[in-house]
């Protein structure tokens, strides 16, 4: 809206690209959007909100010490890795000073991922979205199992030999706001009702249509595992929410032009984030990772990518690479 | 074959589409192989027939209203990988009314990833194949651990840490038939002769060469194991064969000029498919998923943008991309 | 330097190819380099040295058979990733006749899968470097689970599900120059300092820069380990150093052009090299593969990649593709 617009150029210059960084995580290139989030992850905990900070402002300076790409760096690009990188190891290792040291490396290699990953994805104008985040985040997280120094937290799966999950019943009905705004704040880790709340107010001051599809993500993660008997914990905590939250801002938001067909396809993406969201976590049970948000990065790809193919989207014989 | 072709120009336009798909699951843009290779599915099991049925219309009426290219939906293009993915799901879980409803979203799916695929390999000329069809079958699958409405069949391969397989002796020469005619049938997942036979002959009747390819990577896929000595069961069911068959079909015949040394290539290639298959099998154990043709598509993959390299098969020099 | 030059043109022509071919394992194009190499391969062990000059023969053999680029056969690109196939199956196979088949089958796939990389990678002006020799060495390795005819040595880690692995206390400092020059011949699985020596006097009569990156990787793979309580035994037997050895050799002095901050950013990429061993290495665990010189490929690609985008080593608009 413009007025956040007017508000987001009204910060100073290195404090607006910090916190368009931190807006950045749901596709919001402003500043105040930003700092609404840190708030919300400070609330949400003090160790994730500074863990964020650090990755963050990490993130962004190796990028100009890289000298990657000003306008990049400036609409925040370089930081939204940054600032998952670090509430995540803070989450799923125990805390310790050295850990300070390795959010710091973490979120360098963010950047360095990133700017590798843009220029592969480049020639099909196709994002790299969170992906250096998840598999800078799964090297660190795995390659602690050789590190004495670093300890796997109790929140990280165990790892093991993949088996049924019991389902467990479906999701009351009265329960559904508590795992939506959940859904939400897990994007950035928080199992809170109050920072979904201002994730969401921060996406809304940018776009109405954004914040409707995130609600709509979290919707599709609640009522399509709950059909499909899925674990009723996972469902509560929002945890099949937070990846469709982020498919149906991408699909249905960003990176397509928005209309009813990119609605529509949008739902159908989150559907398939669901699926996904429950196949991937199989794949890394013999490791015990987390699917972080590779789920949505995966169902992205191949929606963005296919849809340089149809006629509803592109002219598809326009492009060379 | 010239006749083959008028009786293919013959059948109505959407029949054709939809059979075509089914062709093409060996590389066979014809309506009446593809209906020599429906029946054969349906002799091989009434479920599998259906559900082969619902899967190539879903994929093929997903391409067209995702506005997909018409040129490739007419070929039966987006057909083959929903034709696979149907009775791939009817084999591996348990048979229920949803599971009609997760077929059809693994065939839409389908149709998505080959659309993007079909984009990433644009610039180098390169096939998707059946790989949108094993990576959406895989996920789907693997899924189901957290769905508790499916349910994994015995027929899956158990999860587990890999151990060496026993071998148990070479194939008597006088099974070789057997295990040459279900490797072709076990393409499509049918542990018959008859279905394999039908496939050959569907498959003949559009060109010999392709025949006689399918039969050399089925010899390869029963030779080369025996020589490695492999475990007895999986060669006398084909299922090592089924995988050199489609590698030889592409390399000797279908993407590669046809010569005396392409000919050799595709039995390098076949020998190779053979290693790949026991590889890929080992990788999977752990999350307990079937290689289905992934080692075709990883062989062929590698082949084929190799020869784009050599003087025998390309003007290395000529590609832009 | 100037006088190696010409004593590699001196060389008869087909010697000179496959002893440059020996000599790219440290990306060295020069036959005199190779010699060394090879007679320290020969010293470390006799079955190593005769597998690396098989895989070297084959490989470059393959790649004038399939026809590819005179220009990359001539250079000795098309011998180094068949040099380190042949030892690295001799070193976690049990030895037997038929594992020569094996080594002569793994070495034709990897100049396949070589060139099929160069083609996939060319646009972006990448090295495929030794990933072929490792894609190909994991298949071949993991599908003697497969094969009767093969057994797995001890040597392979154990498959099983990953489990912290003890640090016990730092590796005093005069023990260093063992594990440092052990490091840089554990690249050719050679665990021993002559070896290692003599890998450092070859690469140090082609350039000085180069053996200053190969001691300062090795260095890294000593200290950052340690710093991070990684398991003794391992260091002490440089596999922590093997790779970032590489890592900073590609970076440092091969693929950018040599600066201060090649050499720093060489620095940053060897740290990540070792926490990407320690990743890798679990994430293989479930299978039982040793992680060979996957974490130098995977860190090189990822900066080289990233240098493209930076004003330091590229001019990021310049490139179509």
């Amino acid at each position: 809206m413009d007025w956040a617009s007017r508000v987001d150029r009204a910060f100073p210059q290195p404090l607006r690209v910090i916190l368009r960084g931190v807006g950045q995580v749901f596709f919001c290139c402003n500043a105040l959007t930003g700092l609404i989030f840190l708030i919300a992850l400070f609330i949400g905990g003090v160790a994730a909100g500074a863990a964020a900070t650090v990755g963050v402002l990490t993130s962004t300076v190796t990028a100009h010490l890289l000298a990657f790409s000003k306008k990049d760096i400036d609409a925040g690009l370089y930081g939204f890795n940054g600032t998952l990188v670090g509430p995540c190891l803070f989450l799923f290792l125990e805390h310790s000073p050295q850990l300070w040291l390795y959010v710091i490396l973490a979120s360098i290699l963010s950047s360095v991922v990133l700017a590798a990953l843009m220029r592969i994805l480049r020639p099909y104008q196709v994002p790299a979205s969170t992906s250096p985040f998840v598999l800078t985040s799964w090297m660190f997280l795995v390659a602690v199992y050789g590190f004495e120094s670093f300890t796997r937290s109790p929140v990280l799966p165990a790892a093991g030999i993949p088996v049924a999950v019991p389902g467990a019943g479906g999701l009351a009905v009265e329960n559904w706001p508590v795992a939506l705004f959940k859904g939400v704040g897990e994007v950035m880790f928080a199992d809170s009702v109050t920072v979904g709340i201002l994730f969401l107010a921060g996406i809304a001051i940018v776009s109405l249509r954004g914040a409707l599809m995130a609600v709509g993500g979290a919707f599709v993660g609640i009522v399509f595992p709950t059909l499909l008997n899925a674990n009723l914990n996972a469902i509560e905590m929002g945890l099949y929410a937070f990846n469709p939250v982020l498919t149906m801002m991408a699909i249905g938001w960003v990176f397509l032009k928005p209309s009813g067909k990119s609605a529509a396809l949008a739902v159908l993406a989150g559907l398939m984030t669901v699926v996904c969201q429950a196949g991937l976590a199989s794949f890394l049970t013999p490791i015990g990772l987390p699917t972080l948000t590779f789920p949505f990065v995966l169902v992205m790809w191949m929606f963005l990518f296919a849809a340089g193919m149809s006629r509803h989207w592109a002219d598809p014989d326009a492009e060379g690479g």
